[in-house]
């Protein structure tokens, strides 16, 4: 497949101003292609049009689908310029070219923007090994990392280490259909050491609705991409608790906190003014108010509040009746149900994350220092009812000024 | 008015645990009976009566009003233990005596809770001058100071220099009829220099549902409540243009850095952490998610934000349309009207408070740092549409990292 140059017109307008490394220009290929992977590639290729170090191509690697109609999702994206199945009625461009061959899809990049579901990453870095151009720079839009004992398992370290080459980070408040609709948003591009790189993907990412700020804090910004699905859960508790407005703003403070605190203590590196950014503060806010982890916490407060006060009632009958009551619970939800249920199969990251913090906490003594996050993990393993998430009293002043 | 000591076996139970200071008992007055200083007088009065070193009576000043029924506010509160005005359903204790009589209600106390509308503080202290002990000590949860041109007017300093005390200042996510009805909230205290002090009105108003916590900063707690104001404002208009929750978070945090930021400017002893606090993040959330700013903010950018783009048209039309289409801008609604139709006269905090930044950032020639609060006070005052808020492109990266 070559360059399809539909709109060189475009470039050629502002070659002048733009064209400061004449000789080469950067190939853009993006690794995957769901709802956020599709707009990350709308993106982009509005960039590549108009910048001159730049091809006008941008590849998306598309894991291959056949369509209800018998079209493969690849032609299908090439003739409508849309992802008709994750993305559709949003035009990614002309320039974005959906190639189902992964190899193919990679050769000649010299950026290469990983936006996968965590748990494909694996495979595809490993099936990427000695095929990507050993100049390339990688930046990883994947949220999810495993939290594992022995440290946390940063997907930017992991692309990093399998393929050869340096990989940034971008995170942020980014719920993918409304940047696709052009409604303003932000994020934040963690990188290593060398600024120019950054400066690199904040150019190819900017446009007019879609801000960018580069922070040099990898593994702070790729960590609280992953923990704010901890505060999500926290959030949902006090939502379907009624609680109000107050105690939300302060779980969420103490969230962020701990959020920060965590961070530090596996990265001595990581720095304050991240939580300040929009992978900190701004993507805890949305997923506080939006998204799944906070959804079904809600749902599990609800029904699993319910379901944890009579199960502490059963210890106090007769075993007789006792049995009776057990069966009751079926008709209540655990976290498992109503994920399965409200998820389509899909698995809560939060609850998953929060696990592993909390055994990275027990590991190292540090469970009293960090309440909020060891108190979600209690809840959701059903050791303590969902209103213990403010039960803060004997808590207090964890992180003194 | 005697010591009404109704429940003196409560605290005798604990005398031998917290009598630390024996002989000195603090008494406490409450000046305010507002929603705001009902809850605060229940606050304090629950930990007057529990704690061996305060004295159980808590006084609290009320404004003398004569309810519909013909009884003074006064004796209706004496004789129900509920402030049926402002705080009606709400059992603020026994321990609470309400006065109407000024100089009687601060007679004795050393520790004194200003809590009253910010626009009466003036005349309140005016009338305290030699009233007071020597050796009381203040604090203020009144929010809403002016920022004058030669810097902003510290409700916290202004008690101090008339009355000659020492004043720290109570501010947080404090929606006050969520904690009348005991949900779990938080406050931070800012204090000056005495952390034994800080200590103490922490002890006063802590409860298992009220978590406080001190800081050494009063100058960035005090300022936080009343620039958040013009955060929710923002808020506001992004709800009112339906932008999503990644503009909501994105405007929310670049308000938070700008509070940060014009707090810096104005006291070189802000900390950072303190936008961490209750008083920072936890605040700005509440406020920007409910409150009445940016209720009135989203209702202008509904209005407002057709009126502006009307008024853009007019000025292409000949003079003779234009007349008659002038005369259709009054079925739209200006900021004032909005204000009154929606507030039954109370003024909008937020838009006094921007225009009092924006006069300050002007004469300092550093608008430019300050995008957000610039743009709200510009649309506020119909230079610009509701739509600029979201405008950044060209203003990125204020405070690079």
């Amino acid at each position: 497949m070559g360059d399809t140059a539909t709109t060189h017109h475009t470039k050629s307008a502002n070659n002048g101003a733009n064209d400061n490394q004449i000789g080469f220009k950067s190939r853009v290929s993006v690794i995957g292609s769901g709802s956020w992977g599709s707009v990350a590639a709308k993106l982009v290729a509005f960039n590549t049009l108009n910048l001159s170090s730049f091809h006008d191509e941008v590849k998306m690697w598309v894991f291959e689908e056949t369509l209800q109609s018998g079209e493969k999702l690849t032609d299908a994206i090439n003739r409508t310029n849309e992802n008709v199945k994750y993305l559709p009625g949003i035009k990614l461009g002309k320039n974005v070219i959906a190639d189902p061959d992964l190899d193919n899809a990679v050769e000649d990049a010299n950026m290469l923007v990983f936006v996968t579901p965590h748990q494909f990453i694996d495979n595809i870095c490993k099936s990427l090994v000695g095929k990507v151009r050993s100049d390339a720079e990688a930046i990883s839009l994947i949220k999810g990392m495993e939290v594992k004992i022995e440290g946390p398992c940063l997907i930017s370290t992991y692309i990093s280490e399998q393929l050869g080459i340096n990989c940034s980070v971008l995170m942020g408040a980014n719920l993918a259909n409304e940047i696709a609709e052009e409604k303003f948003s932000e994020a934040t591009v963690g990188y290593r050491n060398n600024r120019e790189i950054a400066e690199q993907w904040v150019q190819l990412f900017t446009t007019p609705y879609f801000m960018v700020t580069p922070v040099q804090d990898v593994e702070g910004v790729e960590l609280c991409g992953t923990l704010k699905n901890v505060v999500a859960i926290a959030a949902g508790f006090v939502d379907g608790l009624d609680m109000g407005n107050n105690t939300k703003a302060a779980i969420i403070r103490f969230g962020l906190r701990e959020m920060r605190e965590f961070c530090k203590l596996l990265f001595s590196s990581v720095k304050d003014d991240t939580f300040f950014e929009s992978c900190g503060v701004a993507d805890v806010i949305t997923t506080c108010f939006g998204g799944r982890n906070r959804k079904v916490a809600e749902a599990f407060a609800r029904n699993g509040g319910k379901r944890l006060a009579l199960k502490h009632l059963v210890h106090k009958l007769n075993p007789d009746i006792r049995q009776i009551v057990t069966l009751l619970f079926l008709i209540h939800r655990s976290f498992d149900e109503l994920e399965a249920e409200m998820l389509q199969g899909q698995k809560l990251q939060g609850v998953t994350t929060v696990r592993e913090v909390y055994e990275v906490l027990r590991h190292r003594g540090l469970l009293e220092l960090f309440p909020l996050f060891a108190t979600v993990h209690e809840i959701c393993s059903g050791c303590l009812p969902p209103s213990a998430i403010v039960i803060y009293s004997e808590k207090k002043n964890i992180f003194p000024v």
